[in-house]
């Protein structure tokens, strides 16, 4: 099972930004060491990081050919993109929607989504383990 | 350690009510082998029903004393009721938002929520298996 | 035939309250007679009251295995009741809505109903008569 | 007992036009065997429609010299004539609002009226029937 | 100089609909008497009224060809009539906005008026007297 | 009789300010004429400017021990000031509301009044023929 | 082919009015050459226009009898109608809407179209243009 | 004088929850040397919680036949229930609302109480002392 | 303890304005035995009255150097002013918020106060007794 | 004459995507016959896509050099991009704006465009065709 | 070259007030050595304060004979007042809207701004240095 | 002193485009005689252009480890981007916002700013001197 992780704009700052309401930990010291976990269970970890909302459209579009299934967290485009919400719709394998912090204890224009209704499901609030969550989901599925 | 699942309502009715947008499994049938599953690993998991808005809360504030951590799915009260929004912020123990449907893709009225703010994290649109990951979650976070 | 009428907060004061708006009639004196008439039909009419929103969901399961109709009027209930409108839905036997008093004609936040989408139809402001007419409906369909 | 019932715009289609929420039944295989039914019992019952807004308006005032009571279904112009609700609020006699469809359940333009607040009550959902209702409340009135 | 006076819907029934908002006194009672003082001062008052929104329309256009000014009561197309409001945006002439009762001390829906932005001046509350203000703010432009 | 126009903020400007929306006259050159003609009808015309809100409130205290009519240009204040719509509705004498240009072509924020509620009527758009139409009312009123 | 094209208020007046923002040719001035040419290729074009909104309603449903196609500009009744838009959902031909004018970019309440969802397409900003690019839709569509 | 204090969803916590914005007092610590203090002016102090929404209505009615006045804090419910405000309503003892904390310096969702309409009047910032008041209320009350 | 009540504009006019909301007694006649009762517990009660909002301002910058605790009924500028609530923000000393009449059962914009969120607390519905409450509160506080 | 189509994001999806609400032809096989049709008379049809909204504006600044009408379908970006909408006003050359699908029958977020009033004209709902009937409009224009 | 900068409400309390949010310099710590900088450049800087709205209007109407540019902090009357908006737009000479605080990170109600449109333009943010930037535009307009 | 100027969408055409509303002066004619200027001064002026939301984003994280201060224009993203402005609040170095037009004089769209609350300050209005006024800002600054 191939399962990619598309992370939106500002998370490449991931334990620089803001750590108290993101993480103190960097991406690649949270991917690492589960990339080599999943690995073992037969799950192919891919990540990929973009600022521009055209390219993470893009991504959508060509994962749609190799992945089983996409974790999305579309950052700050998640509460603006119809364009993005327009691609997860079109693409055939089921995308889950992920936030690090608890989107609806934020500013009100969090708690929109354009995203969402076209995702599988949701998770937020859970910091890291948010993503994780979101593998996890793959792998149940794929048991039942 | 011990989780309570508390349902809220309507959620008696999984597995005769609208299976399509919910389940055709009943709530038994679901929780039981989930139970033996997670004693195995020495969590004890619990979980109470009810239609009553109040006793909802009540149960919150009894659960404080006892539980490691709570998993609600309050059903059509999670987007009218500031009052279990109040006792999920007083009590101490982490609350788990969670939904079976996908509610940002039904009617609007359901993309609100007074309880979310207040929660831990929130999980949605997964089916049943929103309460899994929501123990996952619990598993989890014990061995950080 | 078995006609359920379910009567939700307040309305254990009719006849006593605001006897202007709703009724000078206590409920006791309007249904007694109504019953005896309709037994001759052989409809058998039934009335439970309840200021618990959480009951009235419980009493709209359970009498949806044993009752041919439901009238409801859920009082105050009706404008903020996202869970009782599930419950509405939810069960398989039809639901009619009414309301004594013309509620469009009074305050803003009674023109919304949460209820209404999920009944059969709605009748409103004919005092008492409101019910009457939804026994007529009843009776009128089953004829068809 | 003289009762009118108004038609209004679009409603000349009956039987023709989206059968599936309205009615498969013509406005005259409907309301002839009525007419006989209702004059056993001594009511007259009339009929009149019209596409044009204004002269719904002419007629409730000219009606207002002769009926008993006034049946009135606006069709589309429920939700936009304040001129009609104008109309209703200025002659004597009692008005009920009907409609065929549950307009509850339809797109939310359709949830305000300009003419409820005026009327003596409002019959939706019934299909036809809603009709055959609002003539019983007139003899159910003037047995009182 | 030639000033038409129309009428909009329901305003046919002045001095017999609710005589306490509008008034006691019938159209004819009102505009006789006005006609001859007029006249003595060369002024031809000429009047007309509709229920209907597109007759009404029709008129405005007329009226270009050979009035001096137009005094509009549009009642409840006031509110909702985007049309009219286009054809008086149409027309040359100049028009001004009456009202009999003090719109802006009753319903919200009243306080909008697509007409007001088209027309020379408004003049309301001030019962039948509204229709003599406005012929007179005629003669002393003319007197200009 | 006695006639008060008051006049609210920037209107000591006119005939200086902005004169292609308000007047190219000055306020004296307007007023002085007036008062000798209304003279000889026995009128006293009376009037008074402030750009300060609480002084507005104070003259319309202060003017109904003394006037037979008010005629109020509250400027800017007049889509504002709870407070003066207060002062008016508190006071005996009748206050007209008047305006110079047609605040319903103007921006949105000028078609809410607060005080056109407690007015006995409105008159706005004929430029400073706005206020002579008022003192024609306060004398058609008397002569009823 | 039989094409018919309906002008809804004011429409008339082209050529007349606000020749800026509509057109400076009169209608009949437009559409006689316009005949000529699509009947050399056996296309009837027809027009009817009225500015009485319940007669629009009457012609549309009339035409369904007869034509292929409907070209409907309904003016100012295209924000307020749902009477109308309800007639264009109940026939069975296909309807284009046009405007003359680039409605989006004019007052905002001309932004909302009642008619637009249930026709086949819109088509706006063009001048006159706008009815030539509906037919011109209805000779594609027929070759396709 | 009989006075009962009716405690609303989560009051139940006083002392326990959140006590920097409520109160580190217990309620037991708070009533009792308020009991006896008003006892001495022969002032009956009765008090009563529930989370149910349901029984606050239930209360409210039987509290009718017996007490003096009555002091609602009805918590959470405040901002969301129509039915509680129609008990208040209904019955014809005086109701005086409370809140510990400012409401009005908190959510917005707090700044709208379907209650206080149907109130005498509201007291609410003052901590505990907001039920002080309340009580020193109907004290000067049966002075006058 | 020095104590000031600052009164807003039109509260000149107690015992004159409106009688039925507000008072049929004069500001002197409540505020004198007031003033004479309370000097006896050595409370010292100030009383000042403004219809203009920059003294009102002025005020409470310049009492903050010598009152204990300030009572302000800012009326119609509650719902308008900012700078009011600016300046109350900025002073150390507390101030409770009073109303004569219950203005949540008033009109909407008065439901909105600019002011609240920065006073200790509010009190409003019990006519003159809400300022006697008011002297109560800041009493039992010194008592604390 | 060159024309030049612009796609915005997921148009590059065409006859892949959704095909039931797009189209079930891809975009090369729909717009090579046409570019052949249009070579011959003497009109040069170009086309780009780009998922990016930045590369969209670089483009139409770009294009402004030697187009002689651009045909725009914004795509996702229709509803949220000010960006591209002040590139089209900043631009001299013509811009007619198209949809393939009838936007107006959509989510409600997509009855907002930030682009429409700065095209020539808009067209949507025709299918593909919409692109056609663009063209057709330059060509027409260009023998006016 | 004359600059007058003209403070509203509360900023009479600079130094004093809320240090921490505005400054903890007093305004005359702040002007005196500015007013000497700048006379040797030979501009001459004035200041006035008022906390009364009219008074602001009166002061920019007198500032338009004698200044070159004004400088304008109208504090919380900013979000609420058209007159002194309507004052701004009055007069002839350039004012720039400055403000100590970034309102745009503080209350929403301080987003809108009936001041800004009429200005030349708007700097805030800066602390007390909005103010110098302000002196530094109208120098550099100066030498343009 | 490093200072970078990020222009974003459409001010590559500067000088070219709508030149009455923006400026008729180029960018590089602007920049360059600047750059001279502030060398003198040691001040090092940077600026760097991009219509692609996401490269900005990028350029601001990058800007971070080398500018002491930041300019950004971020034309029409200014008013849709959420993730521009969490990479302004997410950078350590400060950010001040410019416009060349006043903003608050346009469309309400361009009222709403998602970059302001995370900036230092922000200037608009002044043409090309909002850049010049935001240099002087960082001079200013550094000399405290």
């Amino acid at each position: 099972m191939k399962i990619l992780i598309i992370n939106g704009p500002n998370l490449n700052l991931l334990g620089i930004r803001e750590t108290a309401i993101y993480s103190s930990q960097s991406w690649e010291d949270f991917i690492k060491p589960l990339r080599l976990k999943y690995a073992q269970k037969s799950i192919e970890l891919y990540d990929w990081q973009s600022n521009v909302e055209g390219d993470i459209i893009s991504k959508l579009h060509e994962a749609d050919y190799w992945v089983d299934g996409i974790i999305l967290n579309a950052g700050g485009y998640t509460h603006t993109s119809v364009a993005i919400g327009d691609a997860v719709k079109a693409i055939s394998k089921p995308v889950v929607e992920v936030h690090i912090s608890n989107i609806a204890a934020r500013e009100s224009f969090r708690h929109t989504s354009y995203i969402s209704p076209h995702c599988v499901g949701v998770i937020f609030g859970f910091g890291l383990m948010s993503y994780v969550l979101a593998i996890e989901y793959f792998i149940l599925k794929s048991k039942e």
